[in-house]
């Protein structure tokens, strides 16, 4: 029997590497004939950098960029073990988790930093991107990143807008003279979730604004704001991001990205899978067993449980999920080839025990599940 | 596909039967080709004469009785659906729920009323009996019941004792003339689980005694008082109790079966599965699913989810059990026949919360369960 081990971290507990050590722990305790392969996956969003980098065997680089307050941060981005592709994830430079309480503030905020990763990465010779969105503290529409790859921004004086979504409005002349050239040789993937259109209710300021600390009032300044850039940009490009699907995620970088990169989008989690190989592993696979802290009703929305579980399908491999928590409306899991979905709590506990025996806990349940699900080949 | 659903009581939670429901819930969300057979089960405990008279069809009778404090309490008997078999439980007499918090008092509690419930059923001109024991108030040997039943123990001024564990070492004569003499016409099945001698450190009154209310020094009298009680009957039958296995079932009551009664002794488990007829249903089935409240290492101690798993072992038929909470040391039920342990918690709760949501848990987790075992099956 050939078992994939394929979960996502479970948040605040385990890494996804842990728990595919402790998943495959349990299956060998169930079982002795058995050949596991451990991927332990990332859904695109945070950690997905590191995922990718230990998968392929690949290194980091640390430097000094503008975070997203304007002073001086580290931040890394990872070459796969190719050599030639650099994933850089915006959050590392531009991410809610540089700003300290209090100071969240999506109007001064900038993407500036995540611009300087792209052309640290270009200087170093990288033309192969995957861009990991998600985690942003901004809401500049991307006006920082290009900035920082030498896009002018005007205002009617011909001077250089500041940072930050409140300044777009003064956004006069975009200059393109000095964007760098060598962004159109290069190809980048962009990961991301995120469906939303650059402006309006349904937008990146209306949507995400108020978990980057956006007041009623300041998200309709960053909405009306994000209007004016999307104007600009098509009086530039004709490109017409307003209600691009896709383009307001990350404080609309998603939509900078599509107006100016060669890119492509993706689902994080396929992005993910894709790099670790699944579907070639699946080819021989008996069974994939996938995870996530919790599965509810959001799980459907494009999480690792639900990639993995696609994927396996398409091959006929069965997918059974175990996970820390087990919500609502986790059953239309089901039509994407989940046999069940498994809770590792094994007595009433508080989350604090949860989380601390975790391992323990997720060793036990694995073990009992796959004694069920290969009760035949166990029993001879 | 046959599942039997043969489930214990969620205690202080959910009824067998509820149980069973529940659990026939999930499956029928899990399968439509299935066919469910519900056979709630007691361990031979608390609730048995509910359970098998509940499953054979039967009846009940409440009579007014001695209680063990002495004063008249009302307890109910069964007759199964066979008409000619009665189960009493020594509780309904006996039992500690009778005597009020304050009041627990093994030297004076008797088991009079368990021998009145006996006569009663003989003077209606039943043969065949069940007796449970467990739950008892008392430690007098079962010298209550035998005088309830004609047996006179007199001092030494040839006056009968009075009642409790207290006064057994005043027995000077034990008069077996009116003992009534229908007694070794009949059959009795002495349900308990119970192994411990008569006396000594491991006998009843040391190991039950305080858990009873005795003292210390209480322990110690009603010890050196059975051992007095064990003599006498020696002296009066040839047979000896002291070291007797199971004759320090509830309170010694074990000891006076053994000594002037035509007994069998069963593990209570084994009595109740024989009557609902375990071993019939099993020659048809496919998966047994059985349950309760607990599961741990003393699981494999002959209670209703051990009981189960080894008569579907002797049939090769897989059990699996669902429990609400799991416990340390339960994996050698495996040897047992046993396929998985599962709980039906699914996400960090306390035990107030798992009460509340036991039924939806239970049907949930019934559902995983079946789908994984019969992944084969629904999937065709």
């Amino acid at each position: 029997m050939n078992i994939i081990i394929a979960p996502d971290s479970f948040k605040g507990s385990l890494s996804a590497v842990e728990v595919s050590n402790y998943i495959e722990m349990g299956i060998r305790q169930a079982f002795r004939d058995v050949k596991t392969i451990k991927l332990p996956v990332g859904d695109g969003g945070e950690g997905t950098m590191d995922t990718l980098v230990a998968a392929t065997g690949g290194t980091k680089k640390c430097i000094s960029v503008t975070g997203p307050l304007g002073n001086k941060v580290n931040a890394t981005y990872g070459v796969l073990g190719d050599g030639i592709t650099c994933v850089i994830e915006m959050a590392t430079a531009s991410g809610l988790h540089l700003v300290p309480n209090g100071q969240l503030s999506p109007l001064t905020t900038t993407t500036y930093g995540t611009g300087e990763l792209i052309k640290h990465a270009l200087d170093e010779g990288y033309k192969s991107f995957v861009i990991g969105l998600g985690g942003s503290a901004t809401n500049d529409g991307g006006a920082g990143m290009l900035q920082a790859l030498g896009m002018k921004l005007q205002n009617q004086k011909g001077e250089e807008i500041k940072f930050g979504g409140g300044e777009l409005n003064n956004i006069h002349h975009i200059n393109l003279s000095h964007f760098d050239r060598r962004i159109k040789e290069c190809k980048f993937l962009i990961a991301s979730d995120v469906q939303n259109p650059l402006i309006g209710p349904t937008g990146a300021s209306h949507v995400f604004g108020p978990q980057k600390g956006a007041s009623k009032e300041e998200v309709i300044i960053l909405d009306e704001n994000l209007v004016h850039w999307a104007n600009m940009i098509e009086a530039t490009t004709s490109i017409t991001l307003h209600e691009k699907a896709g383009a307001g995620a990350a404080g609309g970088i998603g939509g900078a990205f599509q107006a100016f990169f060669p890119v492509e989008f993706q689902r994080g989690v396929d992005v993910v899978l894709d790099f670790i190989k699944l579907n070639e592993y699946l080819n021989d696979a008996h069974l994939v067993i996938t995870g996530e802290g919790k599965v509810d009703s959001q799980t459907v929305y494009g999480k690792t449980p639900l990639g993995v579980a696609q994927r396996a399908k398409l091959k006929n491999v069965p997918t059974i999920i175990i996970a820390g928590s087990i919500g609502k409306g986790f059953e239309s899991l089901y039509e994407h080839g989940v046999v069940s979905v498994n809770s590792i709590i094994n007595h009433p506990m508080n989350l604090e025990e949860a989380i601390l025996k975790a391992g323990e806990l997720l060793v036990s349940t694995s073990e009992q599940v796959v004694r069920t699900f290969f009760y035949n080949e166990i029993k001879n």
